[in-house]
């Protein structure tokens, strides 16, 4: 994920858009070459080449270059398992206040889809530690993280959270695992007094048994909700949405640490 | 926004939360005190103080202190004026791909919410140029960026953007304007190419108008979508939607700048 | 509720809309007159006039006259209480397989907007038995159908249905209860082979209870759904939704009473 | 769609559902038989049972008998073309006004799913003019009614309603046209005064020029709205939204005629 310019450079991601939502993603190195059922594009013929324009493979079928969103990018990711939708990561980022700079940690890491939007979000002054207990799990993600140059900002742990977090005085967890109500202690060992705490949960028995364990752990100002997306069929004189939409996620919960002993609300 | 700690000190934004939903931020200065209808604190009661605890007025009512997120502080600007709502603005973050280090542009800075989001999310490397051409919207936003230490990071401009922007070649221009059809011309002369536009409307009309003129413009890839954000009361026995909710705020369309006369779909 | 028909006739139930919203329904009376703060009209200057015109009061304010709607009377007993929204009862009527001539329960009666729909719907050949616990909604209830017309479609009971119906081999029977799981034994012996049963709870842990309960009684084709409905601003030239809206009114489950033992899904 | 009742008769409809979401819908006749893919099953043997009971193909699959609801009805046809949801139907009818004994106008007819709901809502003594220019839809509606046995109460024209309507002075009119904007006068002139007026339109262009039509033909009480319906998985223990859904069918207008000349809003 390299700063955003107007030309092609070696080392680059470039995002091909082909016919009929055709698509990939590859990192242009000389001498290779994109092979697709389309035909052959030389990475050579890229680089140089200014972004938003189009080439056209061996065959005459014609592809537009651009550099890949984070979002292109995490749909890449989303393809390969079930992982956090972009609707819901922007809202997370925004909700566990973190920037340029930040540490956070995350379990599981899964494919490393909302490592991959955390690590982009600190920058290469910030951290991410992420706990995963599935090794093939965490080897995705590693790999995903290199692919996109963001592996030395984070720190991949193989560890049951249940033996608690090696990080002390972290300003914002969030966990994707089916049962955050087991591991608010360790949640709150490790976060800073004041903290953001943040999970997704697909039921609502579970929402109900999260909302059960914060209050017992002292989490306060607790927030639940969730996010429907609806796209539209882009068309000036026919707009109109989407014949259909994804109905759900999962649920999004908020919380901050509080003083043991406090269940102060919003 | 200083960066996350565990104990109150001078210099930092603090958010009380009181009784019935009564909260306020203040800047901590030693000989300060908050007055409010429930009572003073002295700054210097809260300064040294560990985040999440409480305190109390000399009246007696207790008051939780924070540091504030990113989503308190834009509430708070919200308050203020009609402004994009953190639901949207985390999907903006993540579709312009914003990150740190980025230079973007905005238009118009109304009263400085969106501008905020993103002085925070481009970190102290990167930089925002915003435009607007009311005078007192300019002047509002730049007490909100100043109040939350980001001004150093922003560019405010006071011009109407019909006559163009000073910048080139920059990889992200966000449009909050009723009619960002006038400006696509220039948008394109300010954007890199392959770079990405942005812009939120409140009616399917101006939606429309939008999108022919994307087309004739050459900008492909074309996204009009809108996010729906229901709250849930949080209680784990008597889970169940808030009542009501934010029925709409605006359509968000996204697109990228292709060379000219290309219109690719994704 | 008489026949729709071109002008107004004594009897008639009569909807008044005056400026900002102000309505009121009245059924025509020779000799009456209607007192509001925008000032009086007299029920024989109604009578006679086609719908659909207006009318002027003592004090010159304008007022439209038009035949209420099912809707428009839902919405008058709506502001009395809480009950069962419009956008619901369309979709439960169709669900429950309730047509001209049916015979239906519903408990409790509440203010009786549900009732109300039940006894339009069943016809003058049909007949709604509904139950409820406290003598004064039943009151309201009564008045309410006895102001449209409808009550001699109507049996109210003053019973607790713990105790049972009174009525067998009902083809539909609807439970506005918080507790719908409590009284499925009593649903059965109530209902006929193969007949329609249906409830509406608020909450998520509500369904959860009579979900398990409908799997022990042997009830299936178990369907759980909520309808948003989401009003827009009816102008042409800037079509949008409007700011807010509804965001729960209940979850709606329908089944139907299968052979003892039976766990059939749709 | 005969009355519900206990046992099964000849004569009536029966829903068979069987593994797997496959069902079918068939008038029991002695001496015919089902055919499907999962074996047979006789007619004979279904005639005298109780609803809500199971019985076996000649192959030992399971299917469970019931009457089916006129939402399974509304289904069946569904599948053959485009039509009108059930979610829709139920808040037209409510907001029609139409009821047992009632008349009303709708166009076009299309595969008459409407016109089912509408026929079995107004009972024996209303009566339903249903208007189609295209005479394979119109046969395929016919064939529809007379398999419900609904044909009596229903005439079918084949007529381009740009010619005007046969009836007069009619309580209620549904359009499902693309183009209800062009029809408006001839609506007028087959309206009872104060009458009901209702159509659906899938894109918001349409919508935009629908209402510009309404004001200037002085209709009045103009409502836009639209319907989201979100299944659940109907699980207690694990209750969740289903991962899609139907994100639109249309938005629905509704209005009143009022005299010529006025403009009144709700």
């Amino acid at each position: 994920m390299s700063e955003p310019h107007a030309n092609a450079r070696a080392g680059d991601l470039a995002f091909l858009s082909g016919p009929r939502g055709h698509s990939l993603t590859v990192k242009l190195t000389p001498g290779e070459r994109v092979q697709s059922m389309h035909g052959v594009i030389q990475h050579e013929d890229i680089i140089g080449r200014e972004w938003g324009t189009q080439i056209s493979t061996h065959l005459g079928t014609i592809f537009t270059i651009l550099q890949p969103a984070l979002d292109d990018l995490l749909r890449d990711i989303e393809r390969a398992s079930q992982v956090i939708y972009p609707k819901d990561i922007g809202y997370i980022l925004l909700n566990l206040g973190v920037g340029p700079g930040a540490r956070v940690i995350e379990a599981g890491t899964g494919s490393g889809a909302l490592t991959v939007a955390l690590a982009h979000t600190v920058g290469e002054h910030g951290h991410v530690y992420s706990y995963e207990t599935r090794d093939k799990a965490q080897a995705l993600a590693r790999q995903n993280l290199q692919h996109l140059g963001l592996d030395a900002r984070v720190t991949l742990h193989l560890r049951d959270i249940g033996e608690g977090f090696f990080e002390q005085n972290i300003p914002a967890i969030f966990l994707d695992l089916p049962n955050p109500e087991d591991y608010l202690a360790q949640v709150r060992a490790a976060l800073q007094p004041g903290g953001f705490f943040g999970c997704i949960l697909p039921t609502t028995n579970q929402v109900s048994k999260a909302l059960e364990a914060l209050k017992q752990h002292a989490f306060g100002f607790v927030e639940v909700s969730e996010l429907m997306h609806r796209y539209y069929k882009a068309s000036a004189g026919r707009l109109r949405p989407a014949d259909t939409m994804v109905a759900h996620t999962g649920f999004l919960i908020f919380a901050r640490r509080l003083a043991e002993g406090l269940h102060a609300e919003r």
